[in-house]
């Protein structure tokens, strides 16, 4: 059985766990107590992870991967699932991944972790909440047209963008400003199998005030 | 012959025509005005962009693939050049492609443009030039070990995280402090063909200070 490294405060682990979820592909939690500093963290974590981070997934053949969106990309190779179905659908896929991680998995991660756990300097958290606007609009723009974000159907490219998503009100998000959003939010949690992120990821090692992951 | 849309002050666009450059793929360039409202860019850029941004490459069979890493994935799956050879190598090129879109891809290039182009909010550029250390410490740390990010030669993992390294004087990082990453730098511009940034794309339209790209 796959093991995933994680943290249930850590969209970035929920977003593996959704995936290994819609897949049905049962797994082993392992938390992670990131109140540790990185080089202390257990052996068998740091072994398995390029970066000290969660979350990594250890397959059952021993590939580790870390990386959210590598993982996700790595499952949607193997298993063949939640991916587009054409090459032109894949570089789509890969192209929202890429997004993701340069933009949203920034701005919306950094302003929630301001506002419900450690405080940034204003002028950054401003810049963080300027930036989270931006993105959601480029989704609310793009969902406009169609149900998920490559039409085809949902893919892992969803499964990245909403890793933070249902967290939004952590980071004072009113999500009732982008309909679109909130709408394909909707779908995917009408997808069968789909849990909410605390309701999936086990809770043991609570973030300390102050902490910086 | 691939259309490659760009901008020569784009690190993300240099890393797609170092890649080509280094495959020996012929390409026709085609600058963007970065000045110009996104809405008011080119018609067939546009088109071909789900962004709006560049680096976007059109290859010859019309598939239009954009965001810097996904177009390297791509590179390296269709021609099979500059990707690791198992799919464990695949993986962590991957993984490295994801830890540069999040990380040094929005440090580095923040911090040279509020140096070089339009300053940002002095708490907003000291926390980029704090995180550019910390991605610069993060690269000097791995390289200690291996000659390129991943160790069984060079691949789009390295061509992406020197996109804007060859700039860092614009950014006021004076590289001194991290030798291993240096060297690096070194052997990557002794690769066969390999060019420096202004050599490679043909300068046309200049940032106008204030601009935000």
């Amino acid at each position: 059985m796959p093991i995933l490294y994680c943290h249930h405060e850590s969209g970035h682990c929920y977003k593996v766990a959704l995936a290994l979820t819609l897949m049905g592909v049962d797994f082993e939690q392992r938390p992670v107590d990131l109140n540790r500093l990185r080089e202390l963290r257990s052996e068998d974590f740091r072994n398995a992870s390029l970066f000290g981070e969660v979350p990594v997934l250890v397959f059952d053949d021993g590939l580790a991967v870390c990386q959210s969106n590598a993982i996700l990309d790595t499952l949607a190779r193997r298993y063949g699932r939640f991916d587009g179905r054409t090459e032109a659908e894949k570089v789509r896929v890969r192209e929202w991944l890429s997004w993701e991680g340069n933009r949203l998995a920034m701005s919306l991660p950094h302003l929630r972790f301001s506002r419900s756990f450690t405080a940034a300097n204003p002028a950054v958290e401003a810049w963080f909440a300027e930036r989270t606007q931006v993105d959601l609009d480029t989704l609310q723009n793009h969902l406009y047209c169609t149900d998920f974000l490559v039409s085809s159907g949902p893919t892992i490219a969803d499964i990245s963008a909403c890793g933070y998503m249902f967290w939004a009100d952590q980071a004072r998000i009113n999500l009732d400003s982008w309909p679109a959003v909130q709408a394909w939010l909707g779908r995917i949690r009408a997808l069968p199998g789909w849990r909410a992120p605390y309701d999936l990821m086990r809770a043991r090692h609570p973030i300390l005030t102050g902490t910086r992951t």
